[in-house]
């Protein structure tokens, strides 16, 4: 032993940098390991070790990603929510994230949902949309049971348009609504007059100039774009400057082609030449389609959903299909608007957490080195932020390289147990709601999936494996 | 000195790595530093020693990089070139690089020329146009003395349709052909009827479309787009695909609130939503317009014009204004079009080293990942250029950014003294074209600057300083 210590050590550290720090402070050298103990507490551990690299659960694993992989979402048109949405009701309304009834919802959930009651006609004022909205009239449930998914609040009524996007696989298709842009928007909880007539405006031109565009095209293929927008420094979640003006740039000859009035085309031009996320929506529900893909396969702990209300976040996985697992969602941090804080902030809210569980946004990270402007840290934030998702998934989707990191491909399929085993949270890119209704976005920023979805989850899928 | 050889030695290695390599091999450590000797003969280092550190110098530096970061270049309008540059006779034709006589030129050149002659309509068939052109009646001279640029071949003939950017600052203008997008086209030689087709389209159809939406925009200011597009992956020579698309997003709306009908308005989008090199040509009058405003500060070393012929490379510098410092080029080497070797390849072409002389390009190649799957490399090769050009030039270019330097500025503001005191050669991207007339680009890769000009001009400007 006193040999040992007569010799120029090498310590190999493990976990907490503090132990390295000593060492190094006292003139030895010390190789840092990123490494934590597993998550959560002995139900957890009992689960992880009838899981891990048990082989039924290593082949559903593969065969969900595989199937993740395959899938491939076009973009085939737009529809109207009621009429598209297959069980939608007509006094149904759909919100991101698990279910959350009435009383519970976030305040800017509930501002959401007054102006869709506006603009769906079912009452003319606020406080007789929020009396409608208590009544138990209306149906609230996850945009996820219908296949759907929105950002933010997520709020989709039966008359919205809605992008329909078909599986070529399968041809199962999945839907969302259509981007209002920035600042004062429904999604963050707005529902002024302006807000109002932006949405009746989107579904009064801005949707059959797209439809009518899409007629000419043919389906569009969404995987090619996204591919291309993350090779023009996209992540595809709160960075979509080149996935929206690449789509705009795919579909203007069309347009003009179709019968839409040349004022109609102009104005929808001009709306999404200035909306630098109008491809997000789209590309969700592609992330959805993907994801749906690999869905139901049994024994799989590959997550299909993540998703927020702003209450509760809501995981999903493959081996265990429509269950929620949900824990409480924390306030998002980031950059704020200027006049904003932290204290302002909304807890985390939105289904777009459907691009990191589809290998994007926050997961492709370092191919968006500029969205650290947005959402704070520096280039190798971005890079690292990438890096470490490896720990935590299936594979890498050879659709989506970043050339940065020389053409390798998205870490993609959030494998649950390495989740828990290596204590790693998913990362999360997101916009920040202010926490009243009305307001809108205050920022942006990174945030993390909790660790108790993943922990339940895990413990579920071990009960159903013998 | 045995004592020395007793120690455990750390060595720093200057240059040539093989030093290095024997050092390591025997279990020694090197720390390398890339160090060249200067370029050039006696007469070269005699002139450094006079130009190196010299505060008159120094001082007209930065002068001229001041004139070229305070420079504002807006896009003004199209132009007819025969109308609108001053000076061009109506047998001008304007080719890319310093000067050259009908004899000597490349074979690519002679084809685009023949291009030009059938396009004007000064000849009927290639013959007569090849008879034309030895005649003597025909003026050939640089696109630069006309303040324009021209890629490739770089051929302006006076019917063709010009970009005309104006300096919000000066108020001088420059100019650029439009770009016909890739394969045949009259800037790699190629002259075939469907390259002169489109040639008059462009003239007749897509140069009024832009033209009357650049009515209704007002001038766009070019600097917040190529530094948007350098944050979307391009580096602005090779690479323009944000670029063009941004473009198209920023005149469309414009162009449909224009006169120009339904139909024209539908080809020149789809056109430029098909032609990712569509943006180069104005960022190429942009780059013309910064650099031109460095020029003539007397005892300035700054490079203001790196272009070819195809047969020389021509450098211009700050303090010596017009005059031309020319060396034979060398071909190009990179990456070739399927069926082509590096034997098919034309010398060096064109006037698009104006964007490396700006400080883009080749030297903003770190904004560009994706680029190396055009022109050869890894990503590491990108960063590598961008920081090697740091060695020979004045400063960076805030309004440049590089996201993934963490928005470190561009290097910028070629240092003809420190090209040769550090024998650094300016890194340029390129596009290859065939050697013989008429078959167009096969392909693109990265080359370098010879190094003889810069000998020549820091010689005859030390001439010029006391």
């Amino acid at each position: 032993m006193s040999n040992l210590f007569g010799q120029n050590l090498g310590v190999i550290n493990l976990g907490l940098d503090g132990f390295a720090d000593v060492i190094e402070a006292e003139g030895g050298a010390a190789a840092r390991v990123d490494w934590r103990p597993p998550a959560g507490g002995p139900d957890a551990a009992a689960a992880l070790a009838k899981l891990a690299g048990n082989p039924a659960v290593e082949a559903a694993n593969q065969q969900a990603f595989d199937r993740y992989l395959a899938s491939q979402p076009v973009l085939e048109g737009i529809g109207i929510a009621g009429e598209t949405l297959p069980g939608m009701g007509p006094r149904h309304i759909l919100h991101a994230g698990p279910p959350i009834e009435w009383e519970r919802m976030a305040a800017p959930v509930k501002g959401a949902v007054v102006g869709a009651i506006l603009i769906e006609g079912w009452a003319d004022t606020e406080d007789a949309a929020l009396e409608l909205a208590a009544g138990g009239e209306i149906t609230f449930e996850p945009c996820h049971h219908f296949d759907a998914v929105g950002p933010m609040a997520g709020i989709i009524s039966p008359s919205m348009p809605v992008v329909v996007v078909r599986d070529a696989v399968s041809g199962a298709r999945t839907y969302s609504n259509l981007n209002e842009g920035l600042g004062k928007v429904l999604r963050y909880g707005a529902y002024s007059g302006e807000v109002l007539d932006r949405l009746r405006w989107i579904g009064g031109t801005l949707a059959p100039v797209i439809s009518k565009a899409l007629e000419k095209t043919g389906g569009i293929e969404l995987k090619p774009l996204m591919a291309q927008a993350m090779h023009m420094g996209d992540e595809g979640h709160n960075r979509n400057v080149a996935g929206s003006v690449m789509f705009l740039k795919t579909i203007i000859a069309a347009a003009l082609n179709s019968d839409s009035s040349r004022e109609d085309v102009a104005a929808s031009a001009d709306f999404i030449a200035n909306n630098i996320l109008f491809f997000l929506n789209i590309s969700m529900a592609a992330c959805k389609c993907m994801l749906n893909a690999a869905d139901g396969v049994e024994g799989s702990s590959m997550a299909t959903v993540m998703a927020r209300n702003g209450v509760e976040f809501g995981l999903r996985i493959s081996g265990l299909g429509d269950r929620w697992f949900t824990a409480a969602v924390e306030p998002a941090d980031g950059l704020f608007f200027a006049g904003y804080s932290r204290d302002d902030a909304a807890p985390d809210l939105g289904d777009s957490a459907i691009t990191e569980t589809a290998g994007i946004g926050g997961f492709a990270m370092a191919a968006a080195p500029a969205i650290v402007q947005f959402v704070g840290g520096t280039s190798a934030t971005a890079i690292n932020a990438t890096n470490e998702m490896t720990h935590v998934t299936i594979g890498r989707n050879p659709a989506f390289t970043i050339p940065s990191l020389d053409f390798v491909g998205s870490p993609a399929g959030i494998d649950a147990r390495m989740v828990v085993a290596t204590n790693t949270p998913p990362v999360i890119n997101t916009g920040i709601a202010h926490k009243e209704a009305g307001i809108g976005q205050i920022g942006a920023g990174i945030t993390h999936a909790p660790m108790e979805c993943f922990e339940k989850a895990v413990i579920a899928l071990a009960d159903t494996i013998k």
